[in-house]
């Protein structure tokens, strides 16, 4: 009988690929690094350069990335408070990731227009 | 008055990188293409190399992933059906995502865990 093949171990691969994408995925999350990046620091301001997201949504997805230690929430004045958002030094070492999604993507919708 | 402060525009990234998530995006996507990637060629396989994915969840992720052109699938024998799976060439240039995010994902959970 032919000897079952063993499926080949790619964990090592799975594994942290899962954690990055488990900080990083969704709808938002990079749209926001990358609109604080380009120098959005208001909440109207990055909620108005990101298309379709909520103040509730943005709201949550901006706590989270503190969370994850990526942005820094600076409260700037008492009375009337002012808050600003600027990223983390860490944030930094998401630019190869971003990069390399936006040329895949830009590639990806000229090969689907292609078809 | 202090004149209101328009926010930056960053749409020209936002957008190509919201169209990559939204092909490779998900818990699954990228780990089926990792393990087809190194040689899990038969269902069977790259579910077992995959830990919690469900038999329905890998055929519709599988699905998905040919009509994104990045998987074929291969009819080998017609009785009984034998069905293998491998790479189109376009999923080649997904290689940079995948290193960049195993990268940030392994430094991400030292980084975690120093904590």
């Amino acid at each position: 009988m032919a000897q079952k093949k063993t499926h080949c171990d790619c964990l090592n691969t799975i594994k942290p690929v899962r954690d990055a994408l488990d900080v990083i995925s969704g709808k938002w999350k990079l749209p926001i690094i990358i609109s604080v990046g380009v120098g959005n620091d208001r909440f109207t301001d990055i909620q108005e350069s990101i298309p379709l997201i909520t103040p509730k949504v943005l709201a949550k997805e901006l706590k989270e990335l503190e969370q994850h230690k990526l942005i820094k929430r600076i409260i700037l004045g008492e009375y009337p408070v002012k808050i600003s958002y600027k990223l983390e030094p860490y944030a930094n070492t998401l630019t190869p990731i971003i990069y390399a999604l936006k040329d895949w993507g830009i590639n990806h919708r000229k090969k689907v227009m292609d078809r």
